[in-house]
C-alpha cells in the first residue's frame, strides 16, 4: 500500500520503517525536506538526526506533507499533537479526502513542563478536531496508547497479549486499520465506537505518562480484561 | 479495623458489604441517616432502596457523615464526585485528621447526559482537591478505575490477574490501603506515586466508559502489563 507518514519523529520514522520493511511504499512527509535532512544535530530526547535514519532506510521516501499525501492510499499523523492541524492543512485538505486517516498523535502540553497536561481533552479531542477541520478525511485514532516501539511490533511485549484500541466514524476504514494492525501481530482489537471515544484514549494519556513514571519503563501497554 | 463508608449508594453498598463480611467494623455514614432509612423507592438504577439493603446487612452500621467518620480508624470516601467535597466537610475536619481517606470515587459530571465529561481534570483532579481542603487527611486514591463489585472481588474477573493503582503523599497510608487491597486478594498493585498522580485515574474513567459501550459489560479492569 502507498502510505504517507506525516512527521520526523522517533514516531514517524519508527512506523515509517516498520511499514517500509513489510514492502509498504512509505514516504514520510515533511514541512521542508532539504530543512529536515539538513539537521545535523541530536533532538533534544538524544536519537541522531534524521538525516542519519533515513540514510539506513533508503526504501523511505521524503517529500513535503502535501507532496508526500498526494500520492498515498492512506495516511498516517504522525505529527506532534500541537502542530497536527497545521501540518494536515499544509498537506492540503484535498489531499486527505476520501483517504483512511490514521491518527496516532497526542495533544501532549509539555508548556508547563513534565507531565505534560492535554491541550484538548474532556468534551472534545485531538481526533475530533481534525474530523472536524477534514471532513471527508476518514479518520481512525489508534495506537496513541503506547510507545512507537510497540505500535506495530506488539510482539515486543508480553507475547502481545495486549490491547490496541481504535475509533472512527468511518466503518471501512476501522475495518482498514483493524487489518493493518492484525497483520503486524495485533490480536486484541477494541472497536471503542465513533471518533468522539478518542476522548477516553486520549485522556489515557496522563495514566500512561504517570505508569511510566513509576515503572520507569516505556514498555508499557493495558490489557483490558474482560 | 473499624471503618467509615461514606455514600450509600451502589458503591458504598458494596464495600460495606464486603468489608463487614470479613469482620471489619464498619458504619456508613449519611447525612440524614432517618431520611436515608425512609426512602422506599428503587433508585434511577433499578436498585432497592437502601433500608432493604440495610436489613440484609444487620452488622453494618449507619449514622451522620460526622458520626461514622469520628470513630472510624479509616475512611472511604464512596461519595459521588460532585458531592464529595461537601460530604467530606460534613463529616467534619477534625474526624479526618490524621486518618487514611481512601478515595474511590470520580468527578463525573453527566449534566450533558451520557457519556459523562469530568468535572475537574488535566491539570487538577477531585483527589487533590480532597487533599487540599483536608491537608492533615491522609488521602489515598484507589479502586476508582473499575466497578464497585471488583473493587474487594478481583478474583471475580479473569481469576484477579488485573491491575488497581494507588496515588498518595502518605507512604504510611499507601501501605495501609496495599496491605488491605492484599487481604481481598489483590496481587498486581502498582503505587503511582503522590496525589498528582491521581489526574491519570481519573482521567482514565472517560475510556472506561466508553469500554463498557463497546463491550457492554461493566465486569472489566485493565492489566497493567510490562
Amino acid at each position: 500500500m502507498k502510505i504517507a507518514v506525516l512527521g520526523t519523529g522517533t514516531v514517524g520514522q519508527t512506523l515509517a520503517g516498520k511499514l517500509s520493511a513489510s514492502r509498504h511504499e512509505v514516504t514520510i512527509g515533511t514541512r521542508d525536506p532539504k530543512a529536515t535532512l539538513a539537521r545535523n544535530k541530536p533532538d533534544n530526547m538524544g536519537n541522531p538526526p534524521f538525516s542519519v535514519w533515513k540514510e539506513q532506510h533508503p526504501a523511505v521516501g521524503l517529500d513535503t506533507l502535501s507532496g508526500a499525501s498526494a500520492k498515498a492510499e492512506l495516511i498516517v499523523n504522525a505529527t506532534s499533537g500541537g502542530g497536527s492541524i497545521e501540518a494536515l492543512t499544509e498537506a492540503g485538505e484535498q489531499n486527505l479526502n476520501g483517504k483512511v486517516l490514521i491518527d496516532v498523535s497526542n495533544p501532549l502540553d509539555f508548556s508547563r513542563g513534565f507531565p505534560p497536561s492535554l491541550s484538548v481533552s474532556n468534551t472534545d479531542s485531538l481526533a475530533e478536531q481534525i474530523q472536524r477541520r477534514f471532513p471527508q478525511a476518514r479518520v481512525v485514532k489508534a495506537l496513541n496508547t503506547m510507545t512507537a516501539s510497540l505500535m506495530l511490533e506488539p510482539d515486543k511485549l508480553a507475547a502481545g497479549q495486549h490491547t490496541v484500541l481504535v475509533s472512527g466514524n468511518d466503518a471501512d476504514a476501522k475495518a482498514t486499520v483493524t487489518g493493518l494492525l492484525k497483520s503486524y501481530g495485533w490480536s486484541d482489537i477494541i472497536d471503542l465506537g465513533d471518533i468522539t471515544t478518542a476522548r477516553g484514549t486520549e485522556m489515557y494519556l496522563p495514566l500512561w505518562v504517570r505508569m511510566f513514571g513509576a515503572l520507569g519503563n516505556p514498555m508499557i501497554n493495558i490489557k483490558v480484561v474482560r
